[in-house]
């Protein structure tokens, strides 16, 4: 397929935004005679006004007040109390949106827009609310709302979808409470295991999955395997998402086009030893889980360095001691270990010397390795090049400068490629912050990557 | 003063043992003469019997309930429901004892034995009942439950003070809640800045010192400094503790009696960096605050070894980063740092060569030192002959083998000795185990510490 034809396919949002709405797909005709400028404005089908930025941003800001910490910083974590409320948020604005809201057992929460086939694979985009201790507004929230926003803009337009469009809402992309990233569309995607561990899980303060989930209103038959997609769910996905990187700021590019994801793995480690009095138990005889868990946060950054490649990350984001008292020797400790790689084989070599480096140091320092457990090693996902055609086609009717891009932060989207041709937009953000409070994306960016995401689902819709 | 005399003097104990109790003094020239049997055993004034050390398990069992964690873990934390409810159990054991009760602004508590002579510097002894998270049961339990126990001991003997006896429970040795090591001697010994801090310290959930004191009935004038010593308020201080090493045990010796204690000092430590995602942003943009705790609490441990003595210890018992969350690369992180020795230049030395270290791993890093702080920097204190010649003595009359030592962990000893000549009593330890719940010392050997008190006590008292 050339880019001229996406071209004109896109460019059938603009024509569909006309008052007589007739059969997009005879509509996808005239659009290829070339008709596309409105009130003067050549490149853009949808006008800047026409994205409702000031509403979107009061929406962001809105949605960033149900934290369990103050603001600036935001602190969202699974079926809590301001999950809930946060939850309830979004179904209302789906409604308002017009679209038809359904959940499955562990939350997902979709808004249906049914088109004019409502047999056909569906086209889907969305992303998380949920966020880390003391982390930012924008991360998720941008594909969630913003997806909301793309669908009102397409209704303002006049657009009339051929394939449903459906807004999703994953739950619990970030692992804070259960460990376990991307909860939500790992299930989707079909994981048999993770179905499996959902009825025996606990939190750090033993509240299972289940009861958590129940009170939140989910989980009612216990059985998860029902969230599995079909094949034919989506005939594809688009997420829209802060970049999470300096990149683009830096470059001064609009938009950037996600051609793959890199392969997150997480592992949790935990040492014991005997502890002890901190002023009795003289160095020789010591054997401290603390300074071994020290050895091994290091020992990680040193093997990922050790790669070579700059795509190679690692992080210990977790640390804890115990019992945590100053004259007290650590008998316990636990660090929970974050890498990544836009190369797999790399990204296992780098897992296999920590697990060396937690094995020798355990023996060497007398400290026993009570756990080195790999919580998830996946593979990464590639973008389908037809979904990346249409995000690149939509950059360019509307003007706005792109770039193809690697995204090391994972998504939902690594998922959701296991069940549907998968793309994802990215939008600049300050400084690259993202996961802190300082995070920040300027209404600007995120009114070109709606209206990206908009033009992209009236391609994939009509396509 | 010869140990002859000493030996007598001790005799003392088992002579006021007989029904017609006189003033000791005069029957001090008795005892010269060198009538010491009764019962055949003539090495033990108190007979193993009197020491009712089932009783005295039963109220170490007692106490150990007043607990935040779960047995055979002991968490108690100043001012905390549970001290209050083991302070109260504290105070009515004195009673019964027959001692008349006092408490000063921050909750010392003193049990006093009126003596013949009631205006003479009294003779206390004593040590503390808080117990750091998950602690044992055991660790300055034994100082103070010992002590009434000796008091009921010296009582059933039919003792009669000169110099009143008194039994002390030191408010927080441990640094749990505020921060601050042996708060209640310390202040007993005079300290001015900490009388003064006092006022304006807060814990970590932001609630006061002088707030959680006056919510245990303390601090009813914010003023600190009436709880400093007059000078002449005690002639001696005896403290009864575990070993919290493994010496005694490992050698088979009933009694330490300790000759110093090590110099403690404790540092806290913050760093601050960018923090960020973990996948997004690249190892050469990361200033990971995590990562320069780990390599500080190492260093600690390089630098404590560099000093070529054993005697040298550091500990890093709390290790915290902040968000504390798998997927962000650490933004804050804390450290505590506590490092002694029986040499205070040394000690210093390393002290030095830790701040060295965090200032270099700041710079390489680019990451801020936000904090530095040595929060306590103390001299070692010396027992005081004349008690230790009382303490060897009265091993000596109960046949039970002895040896002198060093104190590793620091006691309120350390404070008292300021204001008194001080000695410390040890006894065996399981392992050496200390500050966990492992913790054990035999009821044997217990009683043989109660035994050794008593007799130091008469003999101080009668001196």
């Amino acid at each position: 397929m050339g880019w001229q034809f996406v071209l004109i396919i896109c460019a059938c949002a603009y024509i569909c935004s006309a008052e007589n709405v007739v059969d997009p797909t005879i509509k996808t005709m005239e659009a290829f005679s070339g008709y596309l400028n409105v009130n003067g404005n050549e490149k853009d089908p949808f006008h800047s006004t026409m994205v409702d930025f000031v509403n979107l941003q009061k929406q962001i800001d809105q949605l960033s007040a149900f934290s369990d910490s103050p603001a600036p910083s935001v602190t969202r974590i699974l079926y809590s109390h301001n999950d809930v409320a946060a939850r309830r948020f979004i179904k209302d604005l789906m409604g308002r949106a017009g679209l038809s809201v359904r959940e499955d057992a562990v939350g997902n929460i979709f808004g249906r827009w049914e088109g004019s086939e409502p047999d056909a694979p569906a086209v889907a985009t969305g992303s998380h609310i949920d966020a880390i201790p003391y982390s930012g507004k924008y991360d998720g929230v941008v594909g969630v709302l913003g997806a909301i926003e793309a669908i009102n803009l397409l209704r303002r337009s006049g657009f009339r979808p051929k394939r449903s469009l459906e807004v999703i809402m994953f739950t619990s992309e970030e692992p804070t409470r259960y460990g376990i990233s991307c909860l939500g569309s790992r299930l989707l995607a079909g994981s048999v295991s993770l179905a499996k561990a959902l009825t025996q899980t606990v939190d750090n303060d033993n509240i299972s999955f289940l009861d958590a989930a129940k009170s939140a209103g989910y989980a009612k038959n216990e059985d998860f395997s029902n969230v599995f997609l079909d094949e034919k769910t989506y005939s594809a996905f688009v997420e829209l998402h802060i970049e999470q990187g300096p990149i683009l700021e830096n470059e001064g590019v609009s938009i950037g086009i996600v051609t793959a994801i890199a392969a997150p793995a997480s592992i949790k480690v935990d040492f014991g030893g005997n502890g002890g009095h901190a002023g009795a138990v003289l160095m020789p005889q010591r054997n401290d889980a603390g300074l071994a868990a020290a050895e091994l946060a290091l020992a990680v950054e040193k093997h990922v360095l050790e790669s070579g490649s700059i795509d190679t990350v690692g992080t210990v984001g977790i640390m804890e001691v115990h019992p945590g008292a100053i004259n007290s020797i650590p008998s316990k400790s636990h660090i929970e270990i974050d890498t990544r790689d836009i190369d797999e084989k790399r990204r296992n070599t780098v897992i296999e010397k920590i697990q060396e480096s937690a094995v020798s140091i355990s023996k060497r320092r007398g400290v026993e390795l009570l756990e080195f457990k790999i919580v998830n090693q996946d593979p990464p996902a590639l973008s389908d090049e037809s979904v990346v055609k249409a995000m690149e086609s939509a950059t360019q009717v509307l003007g706005l400068s792109h770039k193809k891009m690697i995204s090391r932060a994972y998504h939902d989207s690594l998922f959701m490629a296991r069940k549907a041709p998968m793309g994802m937009i990215f939008i600049p953000c300050y400084k690259g912050y993202s996961h802190k409070p300082e995070e920040y994306a300027s209404p600007e960016d995120i009114a070109n990557g709606v209206k990206v995401l908009a033009l992209t689902l009236t391609n994939l819709s009509l396509n």
